[in-house]
């Protein structure tokens, strides 16, 4: 299933969006409610277990498509560093409060960002709000949780994925660098454009079979294989859930590889009239203008 | 008002504690409803906006006291080395994974915990689950957002404070030191005692007139004065929501003195038996056992 939040007539909801991607279908619980996306999540559990019936097919465009998760659980649980190439890059950038000299990190490297982070496909990113003249893009894959769990085994990890979709970590590199932990700089409003959909398991047999691409006003800036990623998926899940109970609905993003703006020299920064297009095949682009 | 979360026959609410803390009177709004603090806190804004009136007093120990925010709106947002003296023993202990040489912090450290670590005053610290076996206490003040704001000036920062709790920023340092970004060092679950009680602003006429003590098992670890934050509330505010959005129902957390176990030499863990004890004259006194 590709599912999206949206918001039509004033009221918002999830969609069941049909394999064209040009109509989409209101999902109604038996109750005649229409379920958030989080709500869903949480009482499916597993892509299989989604009660909710499609409505009606609507024309994609007479809705407007929201973040997949419009409000949050809690922050979403970022990973830095987790592609080799991107780590020495980073490293080499300056930027890297945390390095003390290791440049491919021993264990992942986890920070969050919140809700007021999170735009939709489309929405401009307002890199205007960051006085450092500093913001750079970051691709990436994003796991949503969908049962929850503790002490997951890697080998059980995916039985608790829900689905796939896609974050641009967006990043003020100067205010990342001055307040040492990386919250701050990852974490201006509007700083985490989501989606546009979010992709159950079982549409991705392989999910790092796939590549990963992010364009700047169509210039291939980042190219990699979900396989490059350090730390993979099922080890990511074990031991965060090591550590923490993970709950239907959590997200976490994956890290993202080579080809930020601070790996070029000069850094090439986010301007007014960019626009950052990500991709992964079958999981869906997620394309926006900066303002 | 000294405000508490409580469950009474099944029933989560919120509790107007009389002033000699021996009863509480559920708080309920016009249509019978009983809501949370969130939910309170949201609808007030301010502490002289609270509508919901006292039903008859219980005592005290009659209700299962909760955290006050048993869930979170999102993460709670922390400081990192807000004390002069504390920044220098972190430095010191060699677990600092952001320091690069710089001991003082010339801009705030942010980074945050989820709703997964919060428990209530009393209930117990599950030191056993780090395998690292090294779990640390930091005494801390929290500030509780009232009024939503962006760009807040540091002269008018106060009136968006609700009012003010403590938590016990507990820290698996093995964990803190290998992940770098302190999240998953801090996230473990129940590592984030609050409360008892959320004392609203118009109780404390100069917060920072007060001073916060730590005790282990009796034994003063930690006592400083609140006027030694490097940064202040204002400040904290301030700089935060230059870059964020802050919300009714945001929780920061100020930062822990020097006299954290890692500042001994060798440094004193927190065991299973061990008792500790947080406490701001006026705001209270938040005591945990650790299993």
């Amino acid at each position: 299933m590709r599912l999206i939040s949206f918001e039509q007539h004033g009221r918002v909801g999830t969609g069941l969006v049909d394999p064209s991607g040009r109509t989409v279908s209101r999902l109604c619980a038996a109750d005649g409610t229409s379920p958030t996306m989080l709500d869903l999540v949480r009482s499916a559990g597993a892509p299989a277990s989604v009660a909710a019936e499609p409505q009606d097919a609507t024309p994609i465009e007479d809705v407007t498509v929201l973040a997949p998760f419009p409000s949050l659980l809690r922050n979403i649980i970022c990973v830095g560093k987790n592609y080799r190439a991107h780590a020495a890059e980073f490293e080499a950038s300056g930027f890297d409060s945390s390095s003390q000299s290791e440049v491919v990190p021993q264990f992942p490297v986890f920070f969050t960002k919140g809700s007021n982070t999170v735009i939709a496909d489309g929405a401009p990113i307002p890199a205007s709000s960051d006085t450092t003249n500093s913001v750079d893009y970051e691709g990436e894959l994003c796991v949503v949780v969908g049962r929850k769990g503790r002490n997951i085994a890697p080998g059980q990890a995916l039985d608790h994925v829900f689905g796939y979709t896609l974050i641009n970590d967006v990043t003020s590199r100067v205010l990342q660098g001055q307040h040492k932990q990386w919250f701050l700089g990852k974490n201006l409003d509007g700083f985490c454009p989501m989606g546009p959909a979010l992709v159950t398991r079982d549409e991705i047999p392989d999910v790092e079979a796939l590549r990963l691409t992010t364009h700047v006003n169509g210039e291939l800036r980042q190219s990699a294989a979900l396989s490059d990623l350090l730390f993979d998926i099922p080890t990511l899940i074990a031991t965060l859930s090591a550590q923490i109970t993970l709950e239907p609905g959590d997200i976490i993003a994956t890290g993202t590889p080579q080809g930020v703006g601070i790996g070029f020299k000069p850094p090439r920064y986010l301007r007014p009239g960019d626009t950052v297009t990500i991709r992964v095949d079958g999981i869906g682009t997620l394309s926006n203008p900066v303002r």
